[in-house]
């Protein structure tokens, strides 16, 4: 009644449908037997990133039978209170940009945390020890909630807080965008890269009319560019 | 326009409307030129509990003069979505109990670490570092996140997360109800104890239909007992 013992074969993966958490979830399905998935409508101005989360999952069980039977449960929570207090530039309309203090003013103030934490709430919940996210130091944007050691701290205070195991995995943590390609190639093969390419979504301008060979965007917004990037320099290694 | 610099002056008290956090006002009210509140909608069944926070708010301003001068805005949050994956039996129609795992029902797994990650988001923003919170766990009731060391992990992460200077002050941490009243006592005196007495709410079943020495509550939930044996403690110590 109160929470489910804790399952060590089940995963709860932060999901948004952009490339990283698709990526995350194709690392999830590999490795634990039973995996959900959680997003957060916090505000986001673009209503596609939600659609592409369902259309993600969708096709994340044609890549390969066996994720089929793993892929369960889809939360999606609605935080859009905290979005409105911690509003930035992708929940209110406000340019694109670095402000003096050296943040971009995409950075939505302790998203990974607060996001980190409800999750947790939802995993206790559950029976479920076990957080996968798809938080980046590499190309981390200016965002300091994700770099590692801010994870491992918020990790600290989960199991404390909870008084339980509670892990957060971070499998993109040390991989450039590029590297995060090469992953995908690498639990997935040609399959995955192509879904990824075709259906997660990136851009901070929500644009999916226009198509280059790395997906859609508008192509030139900082999250566009990183996606851009990473999958030149990973198609130009020899792919 | 992206966030305030950070005023030193101000601190940011995590504020339900009852007897702990409105003491936890009061001592900020003393220490801080500038005070704002923050309360959280996370699906409670009860609405007395948001209607005090409004009673509480003015009638502190009349305890002491200067205090109408320091309090300043008040925000509420909705978190009813993480109400409803945190479900407990302060938000759902469930018995108030101890279950099997030795946590009571009225558990509701991460709160205080969601309320103080929202919380700082919201500080970031408005230029605070000093969030202050009730959280005590001398009486705490089986809540593991209620524990300094659960706040010091969370600290930690919020500071690294946000990569700013931000502290949680929890004054009552130490303090045995008793003593929480003693504090208010020597904050505001008589004017404040009755305050409290009369317009803090704590019932977990949001009785206000019965009065008792200590304030109003059904008198045989938990949080009733915790209040009860509190007030008749230091009471029968001669105030």
């Amino acid at each position: 009644m109160n929470h489910e013992a804790q399952n060590p074969a089940s995963a709860l993966v932060l999901f948004s449908g952009g490339q990283d958490s698709a990526t995350c979830l194709a690392w999830a399905l590999e490795r634990y037997a039973r995996v959900e998935t959680i997003g957060f409508a916090y505000g986001q101005l673009h209503a596609v990133e939600m659609t592409a989360r369902q259309r993600v999952r969708s096709a994340m069980a044609v890549v390969k039978p066996e994720w089929a039977e793993r892929l369960s449960e889809d939360h999606v929570v609605d935080l859009a209170g905290y979005g409105a207090v911690a509003e930035s530039a992708l929940t209110a309309d406000r340019a694109i940009e670095i402000t003096e203090s050296g943040l971009p003013t995409t950075f939505v103030p302790g998203r990974n945390l607060v996001f980190l934490t409800v999750a947790s709430a939802l995993a206790w919940r559950r029976g479920i020890a076990t957080l996968v996210g798809g938080m980046c130091e590499t190309d981390y944007s200016g965002y300091p909630d994700c770099r590692r050691d801010t994870i491992d701290a918020q990790e600290r205070a989960l199991q404390l807080g909870l008084d339980t195991p509670m892990e957060i995995e971070t499998p993109l943590m040390l991989l450039s965008k590029a590297e995060t390609w090469a992953l995908a190639d690498q639990l997935g093969g040609e399959a995955l890269v192509q879904m990824i390419r075709e259906e997660t979504h990136t851009c901070y301008r929500g644009d999916r009319e226009h198509r280059h060979d790395w997906g859609y965007g508008c192509g030139t917004c900082p999250a566009c560019d990183l996606r851009a990037r990473g999958w030149q320099e990973w198609r130009g290694q020899g792919a």
